[in-house]
């Protein structure tokens, strides 16, 4: 039985890969493993039985025989302990991976999601306007460290690892924002992790949830 | 050589508990590793020297050997993994623990964050009074949800985990703010937390470095 995963039914992005379940598609697809998907509405997210998956009423969930998850970090990290291609094999490289990995979301993810409060939830507030720098200048202190740090380097720490996979995937929430083409070498680097075919595969599956259209891989299917 | 952490010099809030150092500390004790602390000042943590090991320029940090860690998730993780008492044997039991880890800081204390920054760094802006109650209740819709899902559970899942540890001590962030105790149990649960011993010791220990005041347990110490 293949892992089943949770996705919205109606995205708020309409598909256009910052929905969540992408980080979880995305570290699945890296490591060929196969996986099924169960949208779920804004209604039942917050009904008891997804609410037991999922105690914040969000996606996605994870479910692979009797273990159940959520929260991407833990389920990337879930996914690249059994299977090969996301965590090094030397102790010290994957701790390094496992860091970036809580780096992403606890680290960067933070004010980027302030932003995004300030924008879906505070767009129309008399403070809005006169707040946005502000928000955005703590992005910008997060982007700049990040950016002095990852220097000319293409992933964080040699091969690309499920550290890189989650770090591209809070950053791209950014791209709408033009931010990130303030400092080209992290736009460089998450134009790399959209490039992966991993990736590629991971954004055309969760688009055709939307569009209808299946993804060109899977033409042959029944 | 036992590891060697980072904690402020000065710390804003003068040994209460609330800088993150609290977290690596209270994982230490729980698993009986002594360590060592390296005290930077504001100005240190911005330098080459420190960025070097933290790119974000903060505190804590962790240096074992030829092994340099930031980011208070990773370090608790790696000192779980190394040292019996932080995360249960299963399989399946230890998936969820990573699970918690990652929910405490990605989940629930984002909001947390986002009202510290509201009160510290808006405090003095003209939309302060009115902006509060909206980010007073993204963090009770959090606190909420895990008060749902807590109920009258002593930890998590079963035994004490380093997801307790990282769910305690980012809870612990609301307590001068009063919100904790609208939810009984998860006031109660905080205080689960600081009444364990290894909790005490490692609130204890970083309270010393500010008060001059060497814990009673050092005090047969040369």
């Amino acid at each position: 039985m293949p892992p089943i995963i949770t996705a919205f039914e109606q995205s708020p992005d309409r598909g256009q890969g910052l929905a969540r379940d992408m980080r979880v598609r995305w570290a699945l697809e890296e490591v060929g493993q196969p996986y099924e998907v169960r949208l779920v509405s804004f209604r039942a997210m917050k009904e008891p039985a997804h609410l037991a998956l999922h105690p914040f009423g969000q996606i996605p969930t994870y479910e692979e025989g009797d273990l159940a998850l959520f929260e991407t970090g833990a389920i990337a990290f879930h996914i690249a302990e059994r299977h090969a291609g996301l965590l090094p094999e030397d102790a010290n490289a994957r701790a390094h991976a496992v860091m970036w990995m809580f780096a992403s979301v606890n680290t960067v993810e933070p004010p980027i999601l302030e932003l995004a409060n300030a924008k879906l939830l505070e767009g129309d507030k008399p403070w809005s306007m006169e707040r946005l720098p502000l928000v955005e200048e703590r992005v910008r202190t997060r982007l700049k460290q990040f950016s002095a740090h990852l220097g000319n380097a293409d992933w964080l720490d040699g091969a690309f690892s499920a550290g890189d996979l989650m770090m591209v995937s809070v950053l791209l929430r950014l791209k709408s924002s033009g931010m990130l083409d303030e400092y080209p070498n992290l736009s460089a680097y998450v134009a790399r992790g959209e490039a992966r075919p991993a990736y590629r595969r991971a954004f055309a599956d969760q688009l055709a949830v939307f569009t209808g259209k299946r993804p060109g891989r899977e033409e042959g299917d029944a």
